[in-house]
Parts: structure tokens; sequence; C-alpha cells
């Protein structure tokens, strides 16, 4: 495999499908970038003729015709060097600044990350939480989100949001204004800026920590672009805080996706006569999100598994011995099974934690590669 | 036992012990009242010399000099008869309009209650729910206060609440607004209507609802004493509510209470920038209330478990057939055993519903005869 070639083949894939491709993501499992341009480009006839045959790759033979139509769009070599003598990075998996936590996604991992800014990716999100909310903010939720990251920075802990207007951009400014990393997901390409309004933001970031894409960057943002951007948002960070968001917001979807994750979901309450914070309520009264005031209580709920505080490892590094593991996850470990699987309802009551906690754990021994999910629920790995 | 003789010895008894004198309420359970008014008054000096040899009646043969020092204390018959007069009711348990709910308190269980007001009791409270919170309310809490218990009143649900100013005053008043029942315990007696500021809400809540207290009506109130009249708010409603509180306010009490009688306790969330609601976002975070942000969300915990709406039942009414229960009730009865007895936690994941919900079930299914509380957790009754 050419790295280089590689790199360049998963740009150009990225200009073809939409972000999240899940079809795409399912046929990178079993093939290098190259070879599956390879196929849409009409290069590898064969291949094609052979795919058509197979059930499993009903799919990719479908999508074909439909990134085939794009050919056009792939960026030509001068612009991809253009884009990176501007100062934009570009990362793909197995680089040293990918966030490996994003694997998460399986099949929806980004195919490339853009990245502009002065901070490493990976080792900003090792530490990182998302701040999310409406655009339309209140007064309150815009302090609130504001003294939230300001505080998390203060803790070493980066604020990851979406670098819309509202809530997310004040988070931006009070990580920044702490002096702390802060992380905006942009959900068109970094030199379109999307919303040019916040131009002068996306500076201030780049100049103290990363504004990040998966679109090639001159892309020009889409509204379901704005959903799939947020699972990225989600699987970044530790855990998700919603500051301020009205009933059916598009940050009650960047929950969804934490939940999804396994990550913890947390809300701020509100007043209940503000339309504002519906959303919030909502996400703690009928799904389980945890209520939290303040940064302190944010840090208590996406504290690493193998520490009771400061500084943490990355998420999804190597195996650590058990005995790095707090008493809680400890406890959780042991109530799962190496064979078959077990749900997490029987794997909280057996170890006497509640559902949210044993969700939190699961999480995160998954990620330091101490359980996996499976069909029946959870299962334990062997250590090595 | 001669009725009379008895409900002039509770009278007499609930002026020499404090509310919720547990040693009094134990001796009540094998003694009438009048057998313990005969023990403290020195007239069965054959029965005492008998009570301190016994090991169970130590207690209560240590109270009696305690109780004698206050003789003095019993009201005489003309001032009995004087507060009959002047409009106060007089309720003891077994009279019809003794709220049976109240006997969940087992020895903490009043001795008497006296009322003034134009409801009846024990029908005012079978669909009633307390609202309680803050004496330093903001205006946001009181407008919450307020607006929830008059849609509760639209609903046929009466307010309970504590008489206090605040919160209190706001839910009184707001369920009168909307021409529903409303009942204010109070912590001292009837007469002397404590505090002095709310007596014109005192003479309206009697108008349409009714005033409760437990002390003979012209004592004074004390610091204790509005800790020990919150369980009787907590007892007499299906649920309770905190709408503001700030960390250590006295309304957390009555929400102690409430769980301890396993009712729903729900909390009102506010600004996270706001002391007052400190109280409630800790109720949430840490003790598992159930966050409700109007009166439809109260209504959906404490919906009767016979019926899925409409007017209740009694609580503590005879055991009813299986058929009348809600379908999470049967599937949460199902999984008690009718032998040793089983946690809470077991019984949720094996009735596949949450904690809380589990709780709520068993509460009722114990209100309605068909569990009971037992050393190794819950048990179900034979159905007769």
């Amino acid at each position: 495999m050419d790295p280089d070639g590689e790199r360049r083949a998963r740009v150009a894939l990225s200009s073809l499908a939409k972000p999240g491709d899940p079809v795409l993501g399912a046929a990178l499992r079993t093939r290098t970038a190259s070879e599956v341009l390879a196929l849409v480009a009409g290069a590898d006839a064969g291949g094609e003729a052979l795919l058509a045959g197979q059930a499993e790759d009903g799919a990719l033979s479908r999508a074909l015709p439909r990134w085939r139509a794009r050919l056009g769009e792939i960026p030509s070599t001068a612009r991809l060097a253009a884009w990176l003598e501007s100062g934009l990075r570009l990362v793909i998996p197995g680089d040293a600044e990918w966030p490996t936590q994003l694997d998460d996604l399986g099949e929806a991992r980004p195919l490339v990350l853009w990245l502009r800014g002065t901070a490493d990716l990976r080792l900003s999100c090792v530490n990182s939480v998302a701040v999310v909310g409406s655009r339309a903010a209140t007064g309150y939720g815009q302090h609130v989100a504001m003294e939230m990251a300001a505080t998390l920075a203060e803790h070493g802990t980066a604020t990851i949001s979406g670098g819309a207007y509202g809530i997310d951009a004040s988070a931006h400014r009070g990580a920044m204004a702490a002096g702390g990393d802060s992380v905006a997901v942009l959900a068109g390409g970094l030199s379109f800026g999307y919303p040019h309004g916040n131009r002068a933001l996306f500076t201030a970031v780049a100049g103290q920590g990363l504004l990040v894409s998966e679109c090639p960057p001159d892309t020009r943002p889409t509204r379901p672009g704005f959903l799939v951007r947020n699972r990225m948002i989600a699987a970044l960070s530790r855990g998700t805080v919603v500051v301020e968001a009205a009933l059916r917001s598009g940050a009650l979807n960047s929950a969804r996706h934490a939940r999804e994750l396994c990550r913890p979901v947390m809300a701020v309450p509100g007043p209940v006569t503000s339309e504002y914070s519906a959303g919030c309520h909502e996400l703690i009264r009928d799904y389980g999100a945890m209520l939290v005031t303040c940064a302190a209580d944010v840090l208590a709920h996406v504290a690493p598994a193998g520490h009771s505080g400061g500084p943490a490892g990355p998420r999804s590094g190597p195996a650590t011995p058990r005995d790095f593991l707090d008493p809680v996850s400890v406890t959780v470990l042991e109530e799962v099974p190496v064979r078959g699987g077990r749900g997490p309802a029987s794997i909280a009551v057996a170890a006497g934690v509640d559902l949210d906690t044993a969700l939190r754990c699961l999480g995160e021994l998954a990620a330091t590669g101490f359980v996996e999910h499976c069909d029946r629920g959870w299962r334990a790995k062997r250590q090595s």
C-alpha cells in the first residue's frame, strides 16, 4: 500500500461520498481507499463485475454509479497543495494525530480530517467535553456555557463544540478566555468557514486550539451535514453537555450520538418557563441524561476510568492493568462475563451501581480494551 | 373502650408528648390512649411497676416522668369545648375523616388532627400532591408554584403545603385561584396560626380547603416542630414536589420523608445561577428525584396504581383485584415473591422497569394491600 496514494485516495473519496456514508465505511473495512477509488473510477472493471455477484457487496455495487457521477469533484493535486500551503493539515487514520476514539464510530468513521490550528487534535481530545446547545440561546445559557468551558479549561479539559452562534460560540470563547484548548468541528469545509459571522471566532480558535472538518475545505455545509457532523463532536469528547436546547433542537442530536457511543450525556437545567431549556429538561426527565449545574459536576461524570483525577491517558490506547482502574470500574468489570454476553442492566444490578454508572464504566472499559460490545450485551476481553 | 374517653385521652397525650414521639406511638400499638394516660397520671401504679421489669417497655418507663411533668398542660374540658365551638374539628384514627395514609407513618403517626375548614380531609387527600419550597423564594419559584397548583386543581388534584411564606403560600393561592382544594398543614396550633403574616391566607384556606395541625390549637411552633410536621405533608399526599429550595432548605426534609414513605419525590429545575434552585438540582442529581416542569409531569408520576387517569380511590383502602392494576404495577407485582423477600433493584430488573418506577409501584402496591415491606425487601401478601 502506498501511504501517500492512500491519503490522496481518501481525500478523493471524501469528495465523492457524503460524510459518514456507511456503504463507503463498510467497503473500507476490507479494501484500501485506493482499491475503492479504482472501483469508482472504473479502473477495475474485473473487480466491479465480481462485486455485482456478491450479496454483501450489493450496496457497494449500487453506490458506485452515484459516486462515479461526481468524479469531477475530486480536487486536483494543485488544489490539494494550495490547501496544505494555506496552513491546513490533513490527518487520516493511522496518523499520530488521528484521535482513535473516532474509531468507535465504526462504518461512520470520517475518511479524513482537515485541521487548522496550533493544537494537536489527539492530545486536545484526550481530556475533552462537548459543550453544545441552541443557536437561539438566552443570556443565561451563554453565561453558563462560557463559565463551564472556562472552568473546564482551568482543569485541563478541552471544550469541543460546533462553532455555531449562541451556546457553541460562548463555549469556545469561555475555553479560550481561560487559556484552554477549544476544538470547533465545522459542518462545512474549513475554507468556507460557516457561519461567516463567526469568522473572527474561527481565527481565534485556530490560534489557540483547532478547527476540524471532514469535508474538503471548500465544501458548503448542507442541512443534513450538521447532523452528521454532530457524531464527530460526540465521538471526539469524553461526554456531551447540552447547555440550552429547545424541544427538537439540533443539539439533542449530539446527545443522541453520545448516548449511542455510551458516553455520558449531561444537560444543564434552566427555568421551566424558558422554551430554550425545554430540550434539556426532556433529556433529563425522559432520556436519563445527567443533570449538571457546573463544571465540577461534568468532571465527576467524565473522570477517566484509570484515574481518580488529574490528566488522563488516551481513551483508546493499549489495555492497562486492572490495578489502574478505579474501584467502581473494577466492580463492573468483574460482572462482565468472558463468554456469551450480559446486558448492562443486569451488570449494573450485580455490581450494585446504577445503570448510568454501569454504562459509563462499560464505555470506559471498552475504550481501554477490557470489554467489548457483542450481540448479547457486553463481554470481557482476555488480557494479554 | 369508651370512644369519647379515648378521644379526650389522645388530646391529653398530645399535650404531654412531642408530635411524632415514637415511644408514645409504640405504646399505643398495644394499649389504648386511656390506658397510657392512666400510666402517666400515676393512676395505674400496678401497671407502672410491671412496666419497669419489661425490657420492651423500658423506653416507655423512662418517658413517663417526662410526660408526667407536663400533666398541667392538659387542656381542661371547658377549653376543649371552646375550641370545638370556635369551629375547629377533632379527628382521631378510626374516624371517617381520618386519612388512612397517615398510618404509613407507623409509630410516628399523629395522635389527633385538629382541622379548620369546609373540606373533608380524607376525600381532599385521596388525590393530592405536596407542593413545597423555600420561604425565601424568587418570583420565578412563586410563579411556578402557583401555576402548578392551579393546574393540579383543574385536574382534580388537591395541593398540600405548609402554609409558610414563599413557595408554600403561592401553592395554596394557586390551588384556590383555580377553585381547588388546598390543605395547609401547620407546625403550630391552629389558633396560634403561625406565621401571623399569613393569617388572611389561612382564613381563605379554611374557607375553601383545610387547615390541619396535630398540636393543641394554642401551641406555639418550635424549630424541630417544622421538621416533624413535614412528615405529615409527605404522608398525606401521593407525592412531593419541591419547587425551589436552597441547599439545606427545610423543604428538602419533606422530600426525605416522601422518599422514606416510597412516595414519588419530584423537583422543579431552575437557573443553575440561582441558589434557590440548588437544592432542587441536588435532589435530581444526587437523590434520584424526578425532574418535573409542569403539572402534567407531576400527574404522570402520581397516577394511582389502579387507574390510568381520573379520580382515584383511597391509597390505603382494602385490597383491590389485580385486574384493577395498571400493566406496569402488574409486572412489578409478578416479580415480588410470596415467601422470603426481594430487594427493589432486583425486582426492577426482573420487571424490566427502572428503579424509580419499581419503587413507585411497590409503594402503591403496599398502599393498596398487595405487598408489604420486610427485612429482606418486599414480599407479596396473600389476597383473600
